[in-house]
C-alpha cells in the first residue's frame, strides 16, 4: 500500500463503522462517486459486472472482469481482487463471494450504490432473494458530506478557474455579442482548461435572451446580440472535484430587456440573503426560505421554480439538497450551491449561483467574482 | 407531430406491441439510450426522478421535473407530460401514474431500464410492492439490434471520421514519437472533431509498449518511443452514432520488440477469419470461435482475454455480444465489433477491430484503413 492508498483505507474503514448505523449488513458498490471516495478507482459503468463488497467483519472484496484485474490491484487499497472472464458467468462469481462473506446465510440488509444499473440490481436481488435492501448513501451520504482539507482545497482550485472564465467574458464583453450560444460554450469550455480546469463538470449553460428561461436549455444555435441578459452556467473539474457557478450577465451596448434589472436585483439580494443565512444548525429548509421568500416578497415567487441548491462533491448534485421546508441541519464542512433563479418564459431568466464551504461560524463562498450584470 | 416525430412514433409503438412478447405488463425507462432510442431525448441521469411509462393498451406517460417540462413537451411526441416540482414527493407522483395506468391493480411483470439507478428502482418497488421485474432489454434488445438505414448511415459516417484519424496518424510517422500518450490521444481527439465527428463515444486508449498490454489502461503519461506498439482504440459519434475501431501501429524508425510481428500477424488473422464467419444465421460463438481458434493454434490462447466483440448502437457496448459458446444467431441489420487481441504483460498488445453490419449473405466493414502496424 502507498502513501496515497491512506485517505482510501481511511474511508472504507469509516464506511465499515456505519455499516452499523445504518442497519445494514453489507454495502455493495458498483463503478460510481461512492466507489471512487472508498477506493480511489475511477471508471464508467458498463455492461459487466464491477463490484466492491464491503462488509463490517472481513476485507472488502473487488469483483472485476478480468481485464481490469491488473489495474485494479495496482490502483487501490483492497487487497482481495477476484476476476470473472467473459466465458464465465458473472453471476456465479457473484454468488460465490457472497458465500466467502456469509452474506446468503441470513436475510441481510444490503446496501447497493444509488446509482447502481438494474442489471446489476436484478442480479444480485437473485442471488440474495432474502435480502433487504437499501442505498449507499444511507451510510455514505454524511461521510461524503463533510469535506476533509483536500476535497475543499480541490473544488476551491475547481472554483478558482470557473471564476477567471468569467472574468474573461466579462473582458471579451461586445466581443460576444454575434457569437452563438455554442460558440461560446466551446470558448468557456477552453478558457475552464487553460485556467487549469480539466473537462467540464456538467454540461454548459449558455441560454440567452428566452433561451435563460429554461434552467434546463444547455446551449444551441441562438445568436447572442446585444442587451440579451445571457444565463452563463458552467464548471470544471480539479482533482476530480467540480465547480458550479452561474453569473447573467449582459454583453454588448444596448438595453437589457424591460424588467430585467429589478428581476435581477431580487434574484442578487435573495442569493445574498441565502448564504447570510448559512451557519452550522440551520437547517437546509431556512436557507431556502431566504432566498424564497425574498423572491416571493418582490411578488415573483411562481417564477422560482427549482430548489436553492446542493451538496457538491465528487458529485456536482450530492448530499445535502437545499429545498423548500428541509429540516437538515447544516454542518462545518458541507460545500454547497445557492443558486435562487427567476424565469419569465419567453423573455429571459436570471440566476446567480455561488459554492459555499460551511465553517465553524458561517461559510465562505468558493466562487468570487462580482454577481452584478454589467460587463464593461 | 413533426416528421421528425415518425421514427419515434414507430418505435413507440414496436416497443409496446414487444410487451406482450416478454410477458411484461409496462415498460419504465429513465434517460438512457433506451429512452432516446424510442422518443428522441438525450439526456443524462440525475438524481431527480425522469421516467417514461410505456403500457400496451394507453398512452405513454412522461413523468419529469418540473424544469423539464417544457424541453420535454416540445421535443418529443410523448402527449401526456407531466411533472414534479422540487417541493414535491416524486414517489407521490409515480404513485399516481402507477394508478392511472391501472399497474398498481394487479400483480404486473415490469420492465425497468437495463441502467435505471438503484434509487429509483427501490422507489419503483415500493411503489408496485406485488410486481414482478425483468429489464427493458427483455423486449427492447432485438428491436435495437437490427438497425435501419438512417442508422447505419450514422455509424459509416462516425467509422469514416474515425478511418481518417488513422490515415492522419500514419502520415504523421515518427512525428508521434515523442508525444506521451495523453497528448496523442487529445490530437486524436482533435482530428475526430476536424473529420466530422462530435465527442468521444468512449475515453480514447492509446496503449503504448507494456500498457499496450493492459486491455483497459486508456492513456497516460508515458512517452511514446520509436518501435514501441501502440494500441489505438478509439471513436467519435454522427448524429447519436458511435464508431469504435482499433489499430496497433508502430511508429518511427525503430524495431519492434521481439515477437511482435508473429503476435501481429496472428490477431490480423484471427480478425480476418472472424469476419469472414460472420454471415446470417451464424451464431456469435461460431465468429467468436473463429478469431479464438486461430489465436489458439498460434499458442497464444491464454492471452486472448476478452470476448471477440460487442454490439454497436446508440450504446458501444450493446447487443449482440460476440463471446465464446453464444448461441444468438446474427441477422441482417446488426452492427457488431470484430476485435480480437493478444496480450503480453510488460511486453505489449496487438488489438484490431472493426465494426462489421450483417448483410444478406455475409457483412461490410464500417472500418477500412489499413489494418499493417507499419506506418512509414
Amino acid at each position: 500500500m502507498t502513501d496515497t492508498d491512506a485517505p482510501y483505507a481511511r474511508r472504507l474503514d469509516a464506511a465499515r463503522e456505519r455499516l452499523a448505523g445504518a442497519d445494514a449488513d453489507a454495502l455493495v458498490l458498483f463503478p460510481s462517486t461512492n466507489l471512487t471516495y472508498l477506493t480511489g478507482h475511477d471508471e464508467h459503468p458498463s455492461e459487466r459486472h464491477f463490484l466492491l463488497f464491503v462488509v463490517a467483519d472481513a476485507d472488502p472484496v473487488f469483483l472485476v472482469p478480468e481485464l481490469a484485474g491488473e489495474q485494479v490491484r495496482a490502483g487501490t487499497p483492497v487487497a482481495d481482487v477476484r476476476t470473472w472472464s467473459d466465458d464465465e458467468d458473472p453471476v456465479a462469481a457473484v454468488e460465490a463471494v457472497a458465500e466467502d462473506l456469509a452474506l446468503a446465510n441470513d436475510a441481510p440488509h444490503v446496501l447497493v450504490d444509488d446509482t447502481m444499473h438494474a442489471r446489476f440490481t436484478q442480479d444480485l436481488r437473485r442471488v440474495l432473494p432474502d435480502a433487504t435492501w437499501g442505498l449507499a448513501s444511507d451510510a455514505l451520504a454524511d461521510l461524503r458530506a463533510i469535506k476533509d482539507d483536500a476535497e475543499v482545497a480541490a473544488l476551491r482550485h475547481a472554483g478558482e478557474a470557473a471564476d477567471a472564465v468569467v472574468r474573461d467574458l466579462r473582458e471579451m464583453g461586445d466581443e460576444v455579442v454575434g457569437m452563438t450560444e455554442t460558440e461560446l460554450a466551446r470558448l468557456i469550455e477552453d478558457r475552464l482548461e487553460v485556467h487549469g480546469g480539466t473537462g467540464v463538470s456538467f454540461e454548459t449553460i449558455v441560454g440567452s435572451g428566452p433561451n435563460g428561461a429554461m434552467p434546463h436549455h444547455t446551449h444551441g444555435d441562438r445568436v447572442i446580440e446585444a442587451g440579451d441578459p445571457v444565463v452563463l452556467d458552467f464548471g470544471t473539474r480539479v482533482d476530480g472535484y467540480p465547480s458550479d457557478q452561474t453569473r447573467t450577465l449582459v454583453f454588448g451596448d444596448a438595453e437589457p430587456p424591460e424588467g430585467f434589472r429589478e428581476v435581477h436585483r431580487v434574484v442578487r439580494e435573495a442569493q445574498e440573503a441565502a448564504v447570510e443565512a448559512v451557519e452550522p444548525g440551520v437547517t437546509v429548509g431556512a436557507i431556502d426560505a431566504a432566498a424564497r421568500d425574498a423572491i416571493a416578497e418582490a411578488g415573483y415567487g411562481d417564477a422560482f421554480v427549482h430548489r436553492t441548491g446542493h451538496g457538491v462533491g465528487l458529485d456536482v448534485h450530492e448530499e445535502p439538497y437545499v429545498v423548500a421546508g428541509g429540516e437538515r441541519e447544516v454542518e462545518a464542512g458541507m460545500v454547497f450551491s445557492v443558486e435562487p433563479g427567476v424565469y419569465r418564459p419567453d423573455e429571459f431568466g436570471v440566476r446567480i449561483e455561488d459554492l459555499v464551504v460551511v465553517t465553524d461560524d458561517g461559510c465562505v463562498r468558493l466562487n468570487r467574482t462580482d454577481r452584478d450584470w454589467r460587463t464593461d
